[in-house]
């Protein structure tokens, strides 16, 4: 893994730490794009230089010109459209360009021409090796190497941080970067991936992993392109830093998506479930993507099945829509120790929840006190504090001054523009990260202990098992046989994913409930059990013992995915359970329609 | 009704309109609450005076002797700990002060001494009249008024605006109205109701209704004291503006809660759907309050079941965030009718999605006759925008250069903290909604539709029976009963709730599904449709035909309701149904379990 890694480092060179970039299709026209792109490029510590066959001021006509007079060229940014676009790229290569971004759309996203245009441009890649950001993207930036490759001119408001975004859509990074600048925070790199013909988001993770000033990566998910190597990156990613990922196409948005970055080839459950499975904490909005990026660049909680949080709040009105949030997304607040807990009641009034969450009534004097108190509970993984801030209070000092250094701290504040404004840049100058309003404290807690608790459940040992091929495999397995039982209907199957490959169902039988979950091999030990509690009707499954036995279920979901790994015409391969009413699992039938091969 | 809001509006007058205040409890000392509490005045127009019965500069010793010399004082702030209040409050009372606001714990919420000061606090209100506001709240401020009866500093930058804030917590209120502060959005009346032990959230919206300067009403409920009157209250204010409420409890808070206002005595599933069946809009976060009020605050859809939503979006990858949101809430997004979509053709390149939403790639000169196109669309019921903005676009300029009159607008915007406050500021200057980022455009629009389909839905006609005695009565109501049919198990039960009264629930029989509709009186025609659409497993009950036969249940219900209307001794009275598998309903069974009076 470390040579492949190392060699997309190398390979992606030119393009985020070019010797020079030349801008195609600059003009003396001010208001035209190329114009805009050089004016982006202006703070770029190497030669910048425009061209343009027919000449101009300040242009050259041709890249070998440019790089003869100014020395190498490793990116082209094309600013022309797509017609002429694959000809100049092959010139640029010609001249020593080792990669491109191509901003424009009228590819085959938008058809008729624009296939062949298409077809010209993967040929000069296939050709020449050149390596391609786009098209149909707004660009990349890393503000701290005043590399700006962008045609948004605000962009140049962005400050340079330790959060990496790689989106799908140009669109959503830079929202997602206006949001983080908006919270006081910088970027390393933002990044829109655009038409993904050849650079696609799972390399810009992979060369995120070995870029030491990532810290984390946000990722913006529309399409998946290359499931197995996506998987990959994502494991090996947070085992050094974390990912937090937004999945779009809850609904059917397939075709609004096809004509934007391609089409959703894979189910958005799917998608999500596989992230989480690989060790990516997964959110909702772009919103929650910006919040846990945040709570998660400082530290991380130590992998761990159950992470255990608790939380200061200077109002207890913001503290209950913490705490319920919290709890709504399945985060333990466990109350805190004896002796934390007396210190706290020796410092607040009796009237006060002290136990976590731990309302102090309004932030006063005292506040660092109380988190050190806290801090002093070893149970707890992770410590927040929230508090609508008035000029006296600065709340991260609190957090600062309070000693607590052993685990994962993580602030919220409320007030007027100015306030938060001036709370959140003395975060960043403390390196305590800080987020906005009382729910932004709660997404944040939780993505601490996902976090966490993707990285445990990722590293389980493995469960192997021979391919199924019959029912009576099933008892080798260690469940039983009962064609006959009668309970609660369940389904275990193995299907080809046209992304993914192999993946495993767990579900309810029969039709119209959808109610199942979806993970990708390898089966880990207790990955059967976590399945079902993902049911939404998980509570009706738990027997008289309130249990389920999924004993040789895990083997189960590792004996079908063998078969369809060994028989590579299979589709899907089902075995019927129920769940009786005191708990067991009996396995009722096998189907496995397309297991042996058509004709 | 019109005489009983009428009486609010006069009865709140001298908290909400004094002609002057004493603030209890004022020292030289300008460190403590009371200074605090009068320099937050010192921009009210009438006079505002420190009683302290020690005297010092500027102070007078007795609310008696301050209306001497300074004419009649109506509010009364008391910034002195619980012990001395009731004393305190009887003499301004008797000085003739009509209204009080509470600042300070130390209540019953903090038990021991506190019950007593209580009770005797209750006692001066029952003896004096005396509206108290509180206590345990940072209190309440009408920045239009000049009136700011809170101690937090910074509420002094809130501008006056057309919505209110009404909060269960001090805390909420403020983080509310900072976070409409920060989307450049002024406060008619912002105000945490506190410990509620005189004035609540239901009369504070009962005066708001009659308030002219109040366009719209934002609520944070953590707990309910006066059900049915709320629900009325809830009722009238949204045939006059929208009412957006947040509901706190999903999770088991409880004794937060009780520790912070009382007891949660009600389950906060039914809380949310009475309130949405009162004419409210439900949402999930505080974020959520903010921008579904902003969305609102302009002009409402008419009353529609199913009202349809365009928008039109700069960039495709936010758009998509947005549509998908819209569609998992529900929101259809229908296509343009051909001619709108056939300008729209003529107007943008041609790889971009036209029908809805409209992705015009980047916002360009002619976004205003994209908008005015889909304006021309019928079909459509209120139109969104998203733009990540440059210095060079303005996004609410385009919706009133659109010309587009007949439906509601929301605008979004994406972008640096100085480009999106321009915007903000613009907006707000214009009377065009503006919120920030593509998830608030969803949430907006869907707060439209929602506020548009709840009044209709509110408005169908009533249905009656009388009270079910037994379960050959189900038979005159249209349904048949079979106490041996086979298929899903249903419940329909009326229940008696000790803040809301008689309730009716249709959900799931058997055990451990939680999975049910809950609401209340009146039953109206096609209420048990909406309530079986409701359930997470509603795709289980449709029959072969695709339906469930639900004609019968509305009565049904009805029925139901009107058993424990009757008889006032019973908790419960439940029919059991069968779903079968042509989607019919059969009733198998009745259980009425205290529905005869006890002993």
């Amino acid at each position: 893994m470390t040579n492949t890694t190392q060699s997309v480092t190398e390979n992606l060179r030119p393009l985020f730490q070019p010797r020079g970039i030349v801008v195609i299709g600059a003009s003396e026209n001010p208001d035209k794009l190329g114009s805009i792109m050089i004016k982006s490029l202006a703070d770029f510590p190497g030669p910048v230089v425009g061209i343009n066959p027919r000449g101009g001021e300040g242009l050259y006509t041709s890249v070998a010109e440019a790089v003869a007079a100014e020395g190498p060229m490793d990116l082209a940014i094309s600013c022309i459209p797509a017609a002429p676009t694959a000809a100049a790229l092959r010139e640029a290569s010609e001249a020593g360009v080792g990669a491109a971004l191509v901003c424009s759309g009228g590819f085959s996203e938008a058809g008729g021409p624009g296939d062949g245009f298409e077809e010209e441009l993967l040929q000069v890649l296939e050709d020449t090796g050149l390596r391609l950001l786009g098209p149909n993207t707004s660009g990349f930036f890393l503000p701290g190497e005043d590399l700006l490759a962008c045609f948004v001119p605000t962009v140049k408001d962005l400050k340079t941080g330790n959060i990496s975004v790689v989106s799908s859509s140009g669109g959503v990074n830079l929202a997602t970067c206006y949001n983080l600048h908006r919270s006081g925070r910088g970027i390393r790199l933002g990044l829109g991936i655009g038409g993904a013909i050849n650079l696609t988001a799972t390399e810009v993770v992979e060369y995120l992993t070995e870029d030491e000033q990532t810290e984390v990566i946000a990722l913006h998910i529309e399409k998946v392109e290359d499931g197995p190597r996506l998987i990959n990156a994502i494991r090996e990613a947070t085992t050094r830093k974390p990912v937090v990922a937004l999945v779009i196409g809850r609904t059917d948005i397939k075709e609004f998506a096809r004509r934007h970055t391609g089409s959703l080839d894979t189910s958005w459950q799917l998608t999500r479930s596989i992230l989480e499975q690989a060790g990516a904490v997964v959110v909702d909005t772009e919103q929650e993507l910006a919040d846990a990026a945040i709570a998660l660049s400082a530290r991380r909680i130590a992998p761990k099945a159950e992470p255990k949080i608790a939380f200061v709040t200077g109002q207890a009105g913001p503290g209950m829509i913490i705490a319920d949030r919290l709890q709504t997304d399945g985060i333990a607040l466990p109350e805190l120790a004896q002796g934390p807990f007396e210190k706290i009641s020796s410092m607040l009034p009796p009237m006060t929840h002290m136990k976590n969450p731990v309302d102090t009534g309004r932030p006063a004097p005292g506040l660092r006190e109380v988190i050190a108190a806290v801090g002093e509970d070893d149970n707890i993984d992770a410590i927040g504090a929230f508090a609508i801030v008035e000029e006296t209070l600065n709340l991260t000092t609190e957090f600062i001054e309070s000693g607590v250094q052993d685990v994962p701290v993580l602030a919220a504040v409320d007030g007027t523009v100015d306030i938060v404004g001036a709370a959140a840049a003395k975060a960043v100058e403390q390196n305590v990260p800080l987020v906005l309003g009382p729910t932004a404290l709660a997404v944040g807690l939780r993505a601490l202990a996902a976090d966490a608790r993707a990285q445990f459940l990722k590293n389980r040992p493995a469960v192997t098992a021979a391919a199924l091929t019959g029912i009576e495999d099933t008892t080798a397995l260690g469940l039983s046989v009962d064609e006959n039982a009668t309970g609660i209907r369940l389904l275990a199957q193995a299907r080809r994913d046209n992304i993914f490959g192999v993946t495993v169902a767990l579900g309810f039988g029969g039709e119209g409930l959808g109610d199942e979950s979806v993970r990708v091999a390898p089966i880990v030990e207790g990955l059967a059990a976590e399945m079902l509690d993902e049911l939404r009707g998980a509570a009706l499954l738990r027997g008289e013992n309130g249990r389920v036995d999924t004993v040789g279920v895990d083997k189960l979901l590792a004996a079908l995915a063998a078969a369809l790994e060994t028989d590579q015409q299979a589709e899907t391969i089902s075995v019927d359970l129920v769940a009786t009413s005191n708990g067991d699992l009996q396995v009722t039938g096998l189907r496995q329609p397309t297991l042996q091969p058509v004709g």
